[in-house]
């Protein structure tokens, strides 16, 4: 299991010195912090492939990146000799996860930067290319940082937060979107406490968010989605907080299985709900939510365990009731052998047993 | 994986003929339908102790045949001679669940019988202990009957029924309670949907509940926890039917966790709500649902995976959304790299946009 006090870990990096990117192996977490620094093509096309880098900001980082080395390492004395390596290496990055539209996105990004400057020898270009993939990753981390200013004003020293998947650093360069604001505090030296939704099927929030906020010595505490009800109910959240994948312009926003629930008991206990994310993932030409076409995932997600091991950091806290209740006012009707008792039940669960009385005495004439 | 078309197994059962407690291991669901068929006393006590026989009503009817079986074995003339041998008996199985309610309560009243009766031969207190541990069976038939007559009353053929946990059959005799109304109505030949949570963390809904929906030929569907609000949100639920283990005097029911978090997501859909439980159940002397203390239950549960292999039956259907979006009305706030939307959504993401043009222009300036 990950050592604890590793803290200073970065997702994505560029080692100039190496002419590495450096990751950290999320493939292996929360078992063990592993560093990989990757030199080899090969290796940074796997490193996305395989989501040893996950999460659409830190991919389009890794790539802006990786298509740098590529560059670097082109022997070439013209724009015409250059290019077509370039695109070749541009190609190859691109093929590692096809759907991910950060990877294209940066990869083109990168690709424009060439386009634009037919005018300038190789080492300019490379110049160029290394600027633009760092200023990929600062502009990732200045959003990253911005939401996490703004989220912190809606929260205090010593707050409880929920939270459902995981939108944190992990996903992005810095901070993460649903999770900067608690990094941000605590850089401050602010103390919160998280709820982290385990997030069935497949775990995030128990293997991921976990992980990093228990590495940034914050006070963790992982549940089963079904638990949430009752951390709310116990007065222990004071605002819950999701990323998003897609909100519509009507502000209904797209995110993790799961969060739909999750708004619905916040407002029902009266705990402010709220969504961060990027601008990049409102998409203003989609009404509403009802507009958004939802990934159907496959059943073995759900029949089959998926990890077949620990799924949660070592020394997490755990919350776990067996049981919890239904406030009678959500009750519609308690269904007995003596019939169905309808609100309000001070009464109607008296007549139940009345009635009962009236069998029993019947029976026994 | 069981065979579907095992449809006649029982829970408890009393072998008459090979003086034999028949019992369905439960221990081996849903991977095998194993039916046990006990005479040895010690593999009864086992039978209980090992959760092959599960459930407190079925625990209750299973102790009253073991406990007569064993007075069946005795070698007495006198009734002097008779009730040490069967008060041993009785202690010994009772010692095998030692919190379980049912279990003594059942036990008592066999020796209750024998107490009864002193002046009756061996052989007639044989045979009155034969008549109440078949009468114990009885009454819990013909209550989870009567629950599930009044619950067949609150829905109709082809609706689709939410549950949570297992308040089955194969917790009872017969029936069971929240899944009455369904075994019932399918004797009549009616046709339900139903789908099933598969309940954190021990996963009673994925193994137990969904096996004894199929074997009964119910169109069954399991769901993590978390997608019960989209399920409710297609509209594919009429009901939500639970089982309760206690309730107090006001209606408040207690039951599995996540049980409240299902009974909001109902209310927020405008999905009827409901409890079905035996009148025993209901308590009274307890005013409201605060006043029950909640078991906590141990870390491993929820950070280990309980089951290393399979954990729904073969062929089950499932529903595995990834997304789910949560409605703006349940939104305090959306916060960006641009500041914090707030209601309503369809201005102030416009806002939002505004801000990000004017920085982006000031930038190019």
């Amino acid at each position: 299991m990950a050592d604890k006090s590793i803290m200073s870990y970065e997702t994505v990096a560029l080692d100039d010195e190496k002419s590495a990117l450096v990751i950290l192996d999320q493939t292996k977490l929360p078992y063990e912090v592993e560093i990989l620094s990757l030199t080899d093509q090969k290796d940074i096309w796997n490193a996305i492939y395989l989501l040893q880098v996950r999460g659409a900001p830190a991919i389009g980082v890794a790539a802006g990146f990786g298509v740098y080395l590529a560059a670097k390492q082109i022997q070439a004395d013209t724009w015409d000799e250059f290019y077509p390596q370039f695109k070749a290496a541009k190609d190859y990055l691109n093929s590692s996860r096809p759907t991910a539209v950060n990877l294209s996105w940066a990869l083109n990004r990168m690709e424009q930067v060439v386009l634009d400057n037919r005018d300038k020898s190789v080492p300019e270009l490379k110049e160029l290319l290394h600027k633009e993939s760092v200023a990929i990753k600062d502009e990732d981390v200045w959003m990253c940082r911005q939401i996490g200013e703004y989220g912190l004003t809606l929260i205090k020293d010593g707050d409880g937060i929920l939270t459902h998947c995981n939108a944190g650093q992990l996903a992005t360069s810095k901070y993460g979107t649903a999770l900067a604001p608690i990094h941000l505090g605590r850089e401050r030296g602010m103390n919160f406490r998280v709820y982290t939704d385990e997030t069935r099927p497949l775990l995030q929030g128990a293997r991921l968010s976990a992980f990093e906020m228990q590495a940034d010595g914050v006070d963790t505490t992982v549940i089963c989605d079904n638990m949430a009800s009752q951390v709310m109910k116990n007065g222990w959240v004071n605002a819950v907080f999701v990323g998003c994948d897609r909100v519509a312009a009507n502000g209904d926003a797209c995110n993790k299985i799961g969060t739909s629930g999750v708004a619905i008991l916040a407002k029902y206990y009266g705990i402010p709900f709220y969504v961060l994310g990027p601008t990049s993932t409102i998409d203003m030409s989609i009404a509403r939510g009802e507009d958004i076409t939802i990934e159907q995932r496959p059943a073995e997600e759900v029949t089959e365990m998926w990890y077949k091991r620990r799924m949660a950091p070592e020394g997490v806290k755990v919350y776990n009731p067996a049981f919890d209740f239904a406030d009678n006012e959500l009750i519609a009707g308690i269904v007995t052998e003596y019939g169905i008792a309808r609100p309000p039940y001070n009464e109607s669960l008296k007549e139940i047993f009345k009635k009962k009385a009236e069998a029993e005495a019947a029976k026994k004439k």
